[in-house]
């Protein structure tokens, strides 16, 4: 807060501009749960503080609201603009970042994104999930381990992605099989998981709304770089989920959600060995990412758990 | 920002939650316009560092969102709940203020609020602007005076409030007539008016929406002070919004919308007497509030001004 604020305690909610965020925040001081008043305290000495750090002007206020008021209309079953503003500011990312916390073992979490729309066919360990063949072929090992090195059998690997040319099968209805380059696989006895593929495009998030506009109005571009979405589930463990993304991709130092984590870049080395090609049931050459993932086994709930949401 | 952070400036958008203002904020340093990179820069921090303070755990991120979006889906021509967040969280109050900033002189100014939808009809002084004729009569009388202290001949004073009960004529379609209790006068050579009404009534903001939800669980109540809408022009002065405060009114010192400036309050003062009465067209006993209003004369403009919103 502003340092040149004095000392004087408002008394009620008559309004002055030096002890705006106080006051508005003592108007919050009887909400009966603790942590919504915290979060709204907080909410507001932010807001007020913002508001006077740069001097905003009716002009942009109302610009503001008008901002606000088109992305909530923008939003429907299959659009959240709201989630892609909170995408394009870091928001996401951090709040991600900070309710999934790796420590140096576990494998890094991201962003779930938006296209997680369609439940993922169950394939068999080595299917392909590119039901169209365009594209670079490629193959993606991996095994799931948990924090104590123990391997995870059985664990849900569910995996979607966009094709060769940066679309998503939502985004191409009628022009590709419905859960196309979709699938969830079950770990092998060693935790171990293999599967088909093509190599992904990156590709622009929705700009036809008020977020592209700020986007352009920044001159920041909209596009993530390529990625293999990953949900890893087992009983007893911590849901992770993560992309694996594809070394020397555009945009993997500029990813427009921020989802980019150094330690989720893979190499999609090129393999040009038709034994292995054939071993694997792909085109020679072919390329090969391995993914190495390490999950949180859950401790057991303390006795007084009071919540759900890790409070 | 948090003292913690180390002096490792990112270089890439790689993320990592230890710098995730500075790169989000980098993502907008090629911002053309200099005042929206300040914004975004500023909003970025700001939404970060209330992300970390509170922890704010991914339920209650996915809860803001519904929030937001029900927020911008619940705007019409006829409502604008996204200005009514801002009302309650105190910010329009905030930023009407610092832009409007009175000294020891001027009148104080405070929110247009929702209801100026209607253009006020013409009327001539002394009009009475109740056709109704419900509640307690009262005359209203005031002066214009610019900052020099010279009267303003010829301002446009235009006032609009609620009646006895609460409610706008707005608010009561086919059951008062339309544009009741609204009038735009003209001060006399000396810069006075005086008008007759009704004493107005305290009364809620529309609770039905994501707003009156959260005032709910906030345990505030939606309740604005009994108040007149005064906007006063003229050329060559600052157009000044603000209200005239019913002193003693309920909610004075909690008001939703935080409008109340001390200064704004007036007495409704009780006059029993029969030739005064007859004098303004009232019956006897009425209340009568005086409320004297200073504006500011405008400079000419700075040779080099770039705007009119101020900057």
């Amino acid at each position: 807060m502003a340092g040149t604020r004095d000392d004087d305690a408002p008394s009620s909610a008559l309004f002055d501009e030096q002890h705006s965020a106080e006051i508005v925040a003592g108007s919050f001081a009887a909400t009966p749960d603790p942590r919504l008043r915290e979060i709204m305290t907080a909410l507001v000495e932010h807001a007020h503080a913002f508001v006077e750090e740069v001097g905003l002007t009716t002009a942009e206020w109302q610009h503001a609201i008008d901002f606000l008021t088109e992305t909530g209309q923008a939003c429907s079953g299959t659009r959240q603009e709201f989630i892609l503003l909170s995408d394009v500011l870091g928001v996401s990312m951090l709040v991600e970042t900070l309710n999934n916390r790796s420590g140096d073992t576990l494998t890094e979490s991201t962003v779930e994104g938006p296209f997680h729309l369609l439940a993922s066919p169950r394939r068999e360990l080595g299917d392909d999930i590119d039901e169209v063949g365009s594209g670079e072929p490629c193959l993606i090992t991996g095994r799931v381990l948990d924090d104590r090195g123990d391997p995870v059998a059985g664990a849900q690997v569910d995996v979607w992605q966009a094709d060769a040319d940066g679309f998503y099968d939502v985004q191409r209805p009628g022009e590709v099989p419905e859960r196309n380059l979709r699938g969830l696989f079950s770990t092998d006895e060693s935790g171990r998981f293999w599967f088909r593929s093509v190599v992904p495009c990156y590709y622009p998030i929705p700009t036809d709304g008020p977020v592209g506009r700020l986007l352009h109005a920044s001159d920041r571009h909209p596009y993530r770089a390529a990625h293999v979405h990953f949900e890893v589930s087992a009983p007893g463990v911590r849901t992770l989920t993560t992309h694996l993304f594809v070394a020397g991709s555009p945009y993997l130092d500029s990813d427009a959600v921020f989802g980019v984590k150094r330690s989720l870049i893979r190499e999609f080395a090129e393999v040009d060995d038709p034994d292995r090609a054939e071993e694997a049931g792909l085109r020679n050459p072919f390329r090969h990412a391995d993914f190495p993932i390490i999950v949180q086994r859950e401790q057991a709930p303390p006795p007084a758990a009071t919540s759900d949401d890790g409070r």
